[in-house]
């Protein structure tokens, strides 16, 4: 059994590691750095500005979801947003993830929806599951606090692990609170059938949270209507940058 | 070789599994659930509201079709369906499926379409399809009727067997039903090539079918235009829901 | 090496395969088949009304062409039509087709186009070369003029087989003319890479091909504005037909 | 481990290999050959007519980055282009591509983009990558300068190399400039997970960088409201041409 262990630069503990390296490149402002802000490296769970609870305008309510005995889990997508620039052109200003949503069983049929608990991957992260062969592991930990004052006060560990049958996977999250004094574990069993249509809903959403769809949507230099010869004497991007 | 054997819900008298408890979590009305209406879990054959049928006003006929020497088989997906939220967002209302049709010929190169059975795979199934390889089998369970007096009378099974000489598999559904007295028996083989179609064209329906197709089309929160940048003091859903 | 022989509908002389009687069925006009015009079993490349030669008003030219030695081979997609019913629904009227072109090379760099050979490949064909695996052959048999007065005249075969050292594969068209007394042969080595261009652009394109992207861009029953509670009432498709 | 060799058409140092007699076939305008300029055959990286630097009005930027100990790595699509025909279709005139670009760390967390370098792969050398086995290893050679009287004066070359372990591959790029008498050496390693990102994202820009959503947004001969019977007697494109 291959273990794929993902030190994400979330759990700022594990020291500098290279994701990390380049999420500290982004925020950097060194001027020799050239156009960092171009490159948003990784995805931080600290920053996000979605909307206040309750805001739910233009909302999209189609989670996939299973219910087990002790947990229940569902995933969907949050794209990216974009900011406008000054040329024209458009960015990705904070990237995409995959949620994950996790609510603790309180009885038969009955879940407590107020006890979720989330866990956001970045679009490596859907990489690692994607990949993931039917008897990997795969392990993730995050701190949502990284970047403030509150960092290292909580973790949170998501596990992924094979039945040792072969039917399926166990998923749990982990998330210990030291300020609290919490910590609390969600194992929710999923079946083969069940991880297969979350590799191809990850895998249909990955591009959407990249904001590639944004590269075919709107085709930037289409020239339709004007056909230009090539011109041997224009700027040739891969030769002089 | 290896079988996957996958009770659904829908198979009432099999108890309660992981899958059934869910199932009835979304119907439960406790207060004690949170939101129970904004996941749907799994999918019911019984509570369709499909427009009466002779009404196929905007209704696509595009079915991928094997016709074989004992019967017909083709399939088409159907889409969700969303209602929409006074908040203003949308959230799925009915579960899209695919559909199979089984259909007997009655003799050469003649079918009766009217003696057709149908079989709606949810999304879940159409995982466990997805992830067959050319050894594996499945089998599926239904009963149409589960939720009404009518539970149990109506015994459906759709069992996908390999080849032995691995060029395909077998597609059997049978349909028993005791109100009636009547048992029917279809058998299709589907070649691996005609396989290789469904599982793309499952694949490809797959998102639209639980309607994720939806968070790209209308991306919620694109900031375009208003440049907003990052602000470390808001709400970090990951961390506080 | 396994060996994946497909002996097409539209290859008359080999007798009624199972998915030839599926053609007949479909022109069979016996009533008690039901409704055979709704399912066009297979595509046939004898009935294509494309526009006239010349009358390239709207057609879009991005073939996928690889230059050999002895010949050029170009693949690209040619979607299906549709005709709109009375209901107001919309079906599949011709089958869309994966165009396979061939042409000679006729000296250094040149190619002569106006000897090229063409090869349609169906939903199915596509869905055999998408299921091929590395030691993987195919062949694919077609006679244009199955279903007229010169049937049986002309045969076309491709076969696909892998190249020994495991690097690609090589493309080999046959075209028998008995009425010309001709008899042409094309032979176009693709390499791993190439192949597997290919194989993503035909599962790009299959879904296209079959009509199913038009059940994710006409959604025919979304209720979005006048939520519609379940009603458990409602005829149930799967059950009730 | 299977080494997988691609000898680029752009290095043109390695003599015409077939592929580079396409290239020179498209250029060709021997009559004999037909209508070459339908079928422009590979791409070469020589003669874009990319906008000037600057002017980035209407450009996306979402690239998928990965930043290392001593280097960056990012991909991003870049489509293609499209000119309209007389006839009112529309071809293909630059060939997209997806853009590698590697810059140089300058010191812990400090990247410097000026010194980026840049590669871009065509549809057959993302096929090339699309297809990468865990032991694979594939290796890529462009002479940007190939078509000019700087031909052979710049060699790029691309070789990605799986880690000994198999979590993951390293990207080495290799400029070496014979006028600058420069040479630069980036390494970039990728883990499991980022490698399964980029081939995602390859998957699904691939259609795209062909041009053919163009065939799915733009139906050409759909005949909605006009239901065409079949004629039997109309021009059959696969016999006829």
């Amino acid at each position: 059994m291959r273990i794929k262990k993902l030190q994400s630069f979330l759990l700022s503990r594990l020291g500098a590691s290279d994701r990390f390296l380049g999420r500290k490149a982004g925020i950097d402002t060194n001027a020799s750095f050239g156009r960092p802000w171009m490159f948003e490296p990784g995805y931080s769970t600290v920053r996000q500005n979605y909307p206040a609870a309750g805001s739910t305008s233009g909302r999209i309510f189609a989670p996939y979801s299973v219910y087990k005995g002790k947990a229940a889990l569902s995933i969907n997508p949050i794209l990216p947003t974009f900011t406008k620039l000054e040329s024209g052109g458009i960015k990705v200003d904070r990237r995409g993830v995959m949620m994950l949503k996790f609510w603790p069983a309180i009885g038969e049929r009955k879940y407590d929806w107020e006890k979720r608990q989330l866990f956001a991957l970045s679009a490596t992260e859907m990489g690692s599951i994607i990949s993931m062969g039917p008897q990997d592991s795969c392990e993730l930990f995050h701190d949502p606090s990284m970047l403030s004052s509150n960092a290292g006060q909580v973790r949170k560990s998501l596990a992924i692990k094979p039945h040792a049958d072969g039917s399926g996977y166990f998923f749990n999250l982990n998330v210990v609170n030291n300020i609290l004094k919490t910590s609390e574990r969600f194992t929710v069993p999923v079946t083969t059938a069940e991880f297969a249509v979350m590799k191809a809903a990850c895998s249909f959403a990955l591009p959407h949270i990249m904001g590639w769809d944004r590269y075919t949507t709107h085709p930037p230099r289409r020239t339709e209507g004007s056909p230009s010869r090539v011109d041997t004497q224009l700027l040739d991007l891969e030769w002089d940058k």
